[in-house]
């Protein structure tokens, strides 16, 4: 019912990464890396009955770079338990949570990520929000994707509503906002599920000091039996920059059982243009794995991903493949 | 009987802080923040009994910021097990440790604090030590509080001997100290435990390269049944600057339980004049919080603290308040 | 059988360093310090039994410096379980880890080491790889011991084929190699074991952008019954300098038990020549501890340790001794 739960997630892989273009030199390199198919992390968690359905809980959450001890960056934060770190309560009401969190917007596009939302192979992550590098007399362009997780943040859900949920967040930025960081999140997102079907949309805002970065999505799954599809769209409208660059993305996903063994394939896409509707960044990435599960707690995977991103000109600022075979113990 | 215990404490609160005087710009936050009631934390802990009333211990914590995961910045260190990394053996000598830990002065301070010691809402430590801004041709003026927790320690707890007890602890500087970091510290309390009477008296000395800053307190508390009073009266003498700082400090508390519910309230004052006598700072504090439990192990709370601090001139260098709920959860 | 197991040591020392020749100023100081006689750290790890002899496991581990509490710098990282983050599978095959670990060759070197490889009082470490400063005009010479543990490597075990068994591990440098840092590791050794002998050989080169710096090592234990006694011979050649730098390393230890108590006695030397065959450093190092046993998990020590290391005109760059008593508990 209540206590301390420790626990974890250890992945690692051995592979390759190639670089044709968009690394100083180009070409490949042995890796070895974490969280492949899933981050790795460890983390305490708690929940305590406190009678009449209401519920206290607790969770406290670190990534971990597997191939080097190291805490992993994640959501601009690399110190502590920067995966995950609140208190909350649970009840006919829903559920409230306090502290630094996922965001209500990544409940709904992490859940409909292609590839299982591999962190290592998964494309929707690097070409959603991409950004190319200066040439043929064409500036840089900085993209970026959606802050996953927000500091000091207060979060609701709602109990199921008939075949309906929704959860909202909000980040205060505590006066610390500038024009690259810290800024403050307003999110939110509504969900329908009915048998094989869940759909949903989201929106998620984040105020910087030099303007806002607004996303919105269009997301769901269906269990086709066979094999799972997932997909989503986004919107993505960046007021940080002048004259706003607008970006349409999309992606698509099916992964299949075959008794222990599985295959995922995903695919991404977006396209960014500026204020005046002329293109600026086209990006795309491809991806696949099969897992084996040698237990309920142990995965065998190999996996590969191919990314491409084209400067407004048609010249190619990354084209990026990577190659590998790993193992995820959860403990 | 031995083994390794896993623990912790997590509180988050939601609210508003103001700045009436003293932030720019001034005004009022949103805020969700860590350590409300307690300090969020967790650690390692566990006991060995050797036989004959000898048992090894050791301890491990951490104060972990809810709001975003990071380590807690506590006692001039934001890393690792900074609230104690200690191993140590008691027996009918004593106590004995060595490691980082709280000083043999913070044993009595800090169980004599108003608010229940509160690391977000009680007034001593914002109050005592206070610092100014200049202003009005004032210079700044920086003021500190004693270090809770010395490296390099070394501790001595004697057994009860008789209704008196003492500490002492010693913290090498190893040759690290500075104008500003790293002091040595001698630290030692004496106290007396009688029936619902606590009382004690204790001395730290921070030996920087500049010079040396000592506090000596009073401090005790009685439980009077219906309600408890804590309060404390605190001399500080600043070496470190030309011609020393020294400040009265005073603080007082009541708490008064009823049924899962209490309530405390609490007062500290600091006045500090230079080595000639004249005024240089006044600060005052104001402390207010209700609590409410749900079990023994998760409880909520709602507080309320209001500082303001005054330079040689009587104008206001510091004029803030907060006001919040939260919840701490035990594990 | 599998399982999550939570586990470390800690162990701190209180006594006295003391600098004739190599601080400034030169003396002795006070002190309270960490891993005495094991490293202090904490760490998770697990195993599950997969069937047909074939394991699954993970091991996360931290080192801690108990007398600050902060995370101990171990080979060029002071983040995160920088003592061990990986994974891997065993079996008839023998083991196979991925992740940050210990190097195939210090699997070797560290087990044959004297004073029980004591983190804080043997000698090797300190005396192999010495480094002297500039003085009577002869320049600073930078040496550098190995490389124990890696990032981003592959390692691989066999089983025991007969009496003898070897390992070789791979650290990919993932092309951040520099001329002091990430350098590529490739390293492996071989071992006999029968009976009360166990003797091997081993090889490390780290390759730097600059060169790359090897290492050559015979080493061995042999239990007299009485006593034990290990040892050790090294070659270095480090090719990063200008001609080279080779060095001719040798230690030597004996342990004896009496009941719960233990001594130990140990001795390392360190000749480096330049690649012309002129002498640039001779450093040597003498320890000595004694233990005692109050349980399984807590051990009492003292120890002491004297360096000596002279620069090529016979002058002397450092004169360090230590001695200090401590205790180590296991949890």
């Amino acid at each position: 019912q209540s206590g301390l739960m420790l626990w974890g997630i250890a992945d690692a892989w051995i592979g390759q990464t190639r670089h044709k273009v968009g690394a100083t030199p180009p070409g490949s390199s042995g890796v070895v890396d974490s969280g492949g198919a899933q981050a790795s992390r460890w983390g305490m968690r708690g929940t305590e009955e406190l009678g009449a359905g209401l519920r206290a809980f607790f969770v406290l959450e670190q990534g971990i770079s597997l191939d080097s001890g190291a805490t992993t960056r994640v959501s601009a934060s690399d110190n502590g338990f920067n995966r995950g770190a609140y208190v909350g309560l649970s009840g006919d009401f829903g559920e409230v949570r306090v502290g630094r969190m996922l965001t209500a917007f990544d409940a709904l596009r992490g859940s409909t990520n292609h590839l299982y939302d591999s962190s290592g192979f998964a494309s929707t992550g690097q070409v959603w929000g991409a950004s190319t590098t200066a040439a043929n007399g064409l500036p840089e362009v900085t993209g970026s994707d959606y802050l996953a997780r927000g500091n000091n943040t207060a979060y609701y859900a709602t109990p199921n509503i008939g075949d309906f949920n929704a959860s909202f967040s909000y980040s205060y930025d505590e006066k610390t906002a500038t024009a690259t960081g810290n800024p403050r999140l307003a999110t939110g997102h509504v969900k329908y599920t009915s048998g094989p079907l869940r759909i949903g949309y989201g929106q998620q805002a984040e105020r910087y000091t030099t303007g806002t970065n607004r996303y919105h999505i269009v997301a769901g799954n269906y269990d086709f039996g066979a094999f799972k599809m997932v997909g989503a769209a986004q919107r993505q409208i960046d007021g940080r920059v002048a004259g706003q660059l607008k970006s349409n993305e999309w992606e698509l996903g099916l992964d299949a059982p075959f008794g222990a063994a599985t295959i995922a394939v995903g695919y991404a896409s977006s396209k960014t243009k500026d204020g005046a509707g002329r293109r600026v960044i086209d990006a795309k990435g491809f991806s696949l794995m099969g897992t084996y599960d040698l237990s309920k707690r142990t995965r065998l995977y190999t996996a590969f991903r191919q990314l491409k991103t084209t400067r407004a000109d048609g010249s190619t600022s990354l084209d990026a493949s990577r190659l590998g075979v790993g193992i995820t113990q959860k403990f």
